[in-house]
């Protein structure tokens, strides 16, 4: 598979490298490592986590031993890939010995919570691999990056075939997961021609999409369709049904707040009309959790930060503080004048 | 592509053609008609009208013409399939004229419905193109079959290759179609290596996912969410929350028989202990109509049938007569039966 330039058409920094490609010292640093450490951003998710496991794959390969440690562990839906891999979560001690410390799936120390400041005081080479847009100082020694690339564990799928390594069962499982989590299982707008390939090449190394998609999407609470239909039964529709709004309140039991909101969304947007879906749940008295997704280029991403949060253009979220009626109104006006309706 | 053989490990009644193989006949078939007339079952799903749109687009690249026509019209999520392809339903008028009949994603002619009895007599050559397991008399000219393959789509994919014909947008969109009406969206076990490669050769041909997810699958009314959080709300559970049962009771107003289940069945599903969802929806009175759906190897289409219905054995249903109350307690008592429980 070719290997795209990290660069691609964005201005990243790297000038003082050349003329080494920035890749090419990303491969020479993986092939010289013998002791490795693989980390990655708070709360890892599937696309990080995935992106791990492969390369930890690929580094014994090689010939060399990889370690991962995370700032936090992962969720209990990723247990399959610590069969095959230890996903440790820092627990105050100091870093392991290693000859190259590798950061995968985002590109800002700061990210990594409370290991930045050990990782900027380690005295191994660093190296970010991300499918995300450069930002902030360059602090590494050297970058994989390309943020057309549709998941962190298909630019680690291309790693290894630059390093002329065959992933094995464990390590296709890996990147599968980083790419149906970042794909939303190949449903979102990132899903291209690279990433499907890939994915049926994977199914021939020993992974099966249906196994992988009940154990990281069907293992929800017995309570979860009984909170999707409390969710669901209180929909409001603006603007000619292009915004819909659900709001939940907190009973006081703590289930509210962890709820799984991704289903209550997808229902929402799966309305034809609708354009933007806002879910709005009363997490503690006086504040208002909002998550807010769009399936058109309606910035839900500047619609949260008008109430202190983020995110991303499709799918963006915040606290917001207030009372529960006095926060939706405040909200759906913002998402209506966003919408061009008075 | 490699064509594999139609009749793969299945004892398929071929015999009077040998020498010939049924794939290189059926290929002939296509190679020399100009007038094709392109069927399909009852109620076309997206793989048999995505496959008759890529055949379509095949048969005009070999210099003839195609006709679409089927017993039944299609839904409207597949109104973007019809831009490219009139996909006529049979109006009661003669077949027109052609020189090859192609019926596509089923094996029996009865299947066909009213344009049974006019296929049957036409003079022109039968041609099969089908993914499902043989069964009935063999009242075809060629088959071109592969009970293994995951949707006739993708049969039409192997054609187009094996006749060197390169798909165009309209017929990569139709194969498309296909894989993921028949594969859940590439989630079901059938989602092998080779239906998501040719997925991204698809999309290489002009295929967007993302736009093809929106338009079959975000159509939803505005009821839909509280349709989904009427039959959610009701659910029960069972043998340790092994089968989980939605029941929904008809307020008259005939909504509940239009509702679109595959949400309310894959929520339930979605539950981890959940092996087998039940729902049952009163359709009028004294009728109940029963959907099933299992993700082990528990055969609802066992269960169905024992109430008159009949299906899949990961997907089945019926129409059981009785009071509500009644068939539930039926249905449930049978369910508990099959998992081993009193």
């Amino acid at each position: 598979m070719q290997v795209l330039p990290a660069t691609g058409s964005m201005s990243f920094p790297m000038a003082r490298r050349t003329p080494t490609s920035p890749q090419t010292e990303a491969l020479e640093l993986l092939r010289g490592a013998r002791r490795v450490l693989l980390t990655g951003h708070e709360r890892p998710d599937g696309d990080c986590l995935g992106a791990q496991v492969a390369l930890s794959r690929v580094v014994r390969a090689l010939g060399g031993e990889a370690r991962v440690l995370n700032p936090d562990p992962h969720e209990p839906q990723y247990d399959y890939l610590a069969e095959h891999c230890d996903l440790a979560a820092w627990d105050g001690e100091p870093l392991p010995d290693n000859d190259l410390c590798v950061l995968l799936d985002c590109g800002e120390l700061e990210r990594t919570g409370p290991l930045a400041p050990l990782l900027a005081a380690a005295d191994s080479p660093k190296l970010v691999i991300d499918h995300h847009v450069p930002s902030g100082r360059e602090w590494w020694d050297a970058a994989y990056v390309d943020a057309t690339c549709a998941a962190t564990g298909l630019l680690v799928r291309r790693i290894a075939a630059e390093l002329d390594v065959e992933l094995d069962a464990a390590g296709a499982a890996g990147v599968f997961t980083s790419i149906v989590t970042d794909t939303g299982w190949f449903r979102h707008g990132n899903t291209d021609a690279e990433t499907l390939r890939v994915a049926g090449e994977l199914v021939e190394r020993g992974v099966r999409p249906n196994e992988l998609y009940r154990a990281i999407f069907q293992r929800r609470s017995r309570d979860h369709p009984r909170d999707v239909a409390q969710a669901l039964s209180a929909v409001e529709y603006h603007a000619g049904d292009r915004l819909a709004v659900a709001d939940v309140r907190d009973p006081g039991d703590g289930r509210v707040e962890a709820m799984d909101t991704a289903d209550v969304l997808d229902l929402l947007r799966a309305v034809q009309a609708v354009e933007v879906a806002l879910l709005l749940r009363e997490v503690e008295p006086g504040v208002v959790k909002l998550s807010a997704r769009s399936k058109t280029d309606y910035d839900v991403c500047a619609l949260a930060r008008r109430f202190g949060g983020g995110g991303h253009v499709r799918a963006a979220g915040g606290r917001v503080h207030g009372a529960p009626e006095d926060v939706k109104a405040r909200v759906v006006a913002a998402a209506l004048e966003a919408l061009g309706v008075r």
